[in-house]
């Protein structure tokens, strides 16, 4: 789909202002520029920004937004462009303003065991600097080798490790922010616990661009664990496999990773990747893939062959172990490109499922029941132990599952189901463009009004990635 | 100091309106009741309500507020009255409203690791239950023997177990919560992971009752940890003592606590607490209690050998190893006692500092520094693994820290350097009624008038605890 929104037209003494304070070169108006930041990874959406803006510095996008502010110029953040929820779409033109040139790792704290980092950072590169520490910065989003840190923030984050280190949320302690009406602000301190007024932290974390702009970020580092251990493990059953998930912490154990991914996945992905550790058979409806890891190698080796006698109960196949790295890499290769190879072979927008761990089961059923009902086709991975199902749908004649009123009603369904199992529509992928129309499933109108208000309270003129998570 | 706030007076019809609310018997005016909810843990002040209500649900609590926010009236809602930063003090006078009614544990989800809650819930008799089915719910604030969870939520709180288990908001999943308008919302959904609009979840977390009153409360839970150990190390000098904590984590060890006791503190405690393990030498500055926990018992002697090796490079003396559960308790005992025992030498509202772990040697420094120059005698201790600082102080001729000039002043003067190390002034009390006095400190104008603005958004009358955090 590419749309172009309502013209916003940008003055050419604005673009001359603009110029003023981030530098000429870093203004672009030529439509390569726009048709480039017109889109992200959410499914083939794309709408042209009036201009693209790419400051260094907090006070430069303080004097942005104060100009935006007194002109209602919309104005869409962007990081490094990867999100699935729409949220960096500039659906109604005006400034797209990227973070992308605040790449810079302020200050890695060994004493205090925090970073300072500008949102621009790509997560891979901030976590491997840290590690070069040996520290530790576990939100791993599948994008993490492109996304950017910032991006992470908006959208809280969470990939495969949240299940044992939680998500970006329970890693940022301050964050400065400069709010849509060109005010720049630290919404903490730099300390582990603070019960000083209201958290505006965990406010602007997940609150995808509409409350601010974050400028700065101080996150919390952990020791990095020293040795982890990975295994394969295929189920002849969808529920048996659920099951098997919640046993595991019943039993006491806290895995770094287990991911489900179901064998129609399984079998697109591997076409792209090649694996010879991951059978697929006729008789395997979904494999686990569940690593620990901590400081001692001997008690992994328990803690794993406890594990997998434990999922003999669930009727498990044969358990696969990583042997070495580069067997450890292929698995997750395989795992992280799942996404991708499923939205090759067709498949519409990624969605973002999260019920309780125990509910997991039910709601595997639950969705495939609706594709027999519906007639599509769904396909299953994701956080199996953070209950973070992402869910892919395959629908004959629709390419669009934004605008397709049949597939609209389909998912309306499915999100119903989710909120019947006590879950909710987005886990990790944030509400965005894409996820608003569901909203009315999971919050009552008061709820949405009280959080339109909280909105109002940041940005009075509603200039502010307006129109994403709510209208 | 005992103040009679200005007279609210509460119309019979509407005291009638409540009785049939709440029913007769949980609706008091007589002069008892409303003396014993006139205060709460704060140093001497007392407020008197003029009508004490105990409702038993959130439909009870709606139809209360309902009533209250149409006449404008004032609503201070109470947990167990444990409180050290004066969030349930009526010192507008009008209702006093009491959850102590809504003490029910509602489910132990043992197949999600969860458990769903009612606020008036005593922290440890939750803590038991879970306990119980070998699972483990840690933030446990000194008071947890009384306070109950609803307060906990309220402030934010954290406890010894902070620094390796965080606190009570990394364990908030989903809140029901009425608002001053009458509305009742659930915040989130039951999931370990949201990216699905605002998170009012963690808003409320720490808001001290000022935007909703929590009814329902489900919580995460871990699996309970089958061992730990204990050692009592003494340091001669307080900054060394410091400097060993940051050591510690930087070694890549993460205790499940990790407590400071100042020597002075040890003394007047000692009296109160007869432990014949803590050695008090005149060459003692200050103690550190170390624990950790974990499966694995031999790993555990291993970890502890680690850090007491790693403890000789910053002078310690001769450690203390508790051989057994008497042993742990009567340290823990004089941990948890030493706050008590302070206030009882007659020292002033223990101060509640956070900074940047690394930065508590310059922390002590300084406030010691400021005792000399401002003539105050301060005692510190707390829960150090975090930053976060313990002070009391006691000064020739002040009585009440509250209304004192110059001791507002002297500390005026110890928050600003808090705030210069990178901290914060309150890391798990909060800021209610005796704390406000210092926000500019640490926030800025525009800062607190965002927060006043979601103050606005959730009660737009001002009716719920109005007053604290900010006037």
């Amino acid at each position: 789909m590419f749309a172009i929104a309502e013209k916003v037209t940008i003055a050419q003494q604005l673009i001359i202002a603009f110029q003023k304070i981030v530098g000429e070169q870093f203004v672009f108006t030529d439509e390569e520029s726009l048709i480039n930041y017109s889109h992200d990874e959410t499914e083939t959406l794309s709408f042209l920004p009036s201009i693209v803006i790419k400051p260094r510095t907090a006070e430069e996008i303080s004097s942005i937004l104060t100009i935006c502010n007194n002109e209602r110029i919309p104005v869409t953040p962007r990081g490094a462009g990867t999100g699935l929820s729409g949220g960096a779409l500039p659906h109604l033109g005006g400034v797209l303003l990227s973070t992308e040139r605040m790449n810079s790792i302020l200050e890695i704290d060994e004493r205090n065991l925090q970073v300072i980092t500008e949102p621009g950072v790509i997560t891979e590169v901030l976590q491997d600097a840290v590690k070069a520490k040996r520290l530790f910065y576990p939100p791993d989003p599948s994008s993490r080798g492109s996304c950017f840190i910032g991006g992470n923030i908006a959208e809280n984050s969470g990939g495969p490790k949240a299940v044992k280190y939680g998500v970006v949320k329970d890693y940022v302690l301050n964050l400065e922010v400069v709010l849509p009406t060109g005010e720049i602000i630290w919404t903490g301190a730099n300390v582990l616990k603070n019960s000083t007024g209201y958290n505006l932290t965990q406010l602007i974390v997940g609150s995808e661009g509409t409350l601010g702009i974050v400028t700065k970020i101080v996150l919390k580092l952990i020791p990095l664990p020293k040795y982890d251990l990975l295994i394969l493990v295929p189920f002849q059953s969808l529920e048996k496999a659920g099951e098997a998930v919640s046993a595991i912490f019943r039993a006491g154990f806290v895995p770094s990773a287990l991911e489900l991914v179901e064998i129609d996945a399984l079998k697109i992905v591997s076409k792209m990747v090649d694996s010879y550790a991951v059978p697929i058979h006729d008789d395997i409806a979904a494999h686990l893939i569940i690593e620990v890891d901590g400081n001692n190698q001997e008690i992994l080796m328990q803690e794993m062959e406890a594990i997998s006698e434990l999922l003999v109960e669930y009727d498990a196949g044969e358990i696969f172990f990583a042997d070495d790295a580069q067997q450890k890499n292929e698995l997750w290769k395989l795992r992280r490109r799942v996404a991708e190879a499923v939205k090759m072979a067709g498949y519409l927008i990624e969605e973002d499922t999260v019920v309780p761990r125990a509910e997991l089961p039910a709601l595997i059923k639950g969705v495939k029941e609706l594709g027999v009902k519906n007639n599509f086709h769904a396909v299953c991975y994701g956080h199996a132990g953070d209950g973070n199902l992402h869910i892919r749908i395959k629908k004959e004649g629709v390419k669009d599952s934004m605008t397709d009123k049949g597939m609209i009603e389909n998912l309306r369904e499915l999100f119903k189901l989710v909120k019947k199992l006590g879950g909710t529509i987005s886990g990790e992928h944030g509400i965005g463009l894409v996820q608003k129309e569901y909203m009315d499933i999971v919050f009552s109108e008061q709820h949405i009004s009280l959080m339109k208000q909280i909105k109002k309270a940041f940005d009075p003129n509603n200039i502010l990635n307006a129109g994403k998570i709510f209208n």
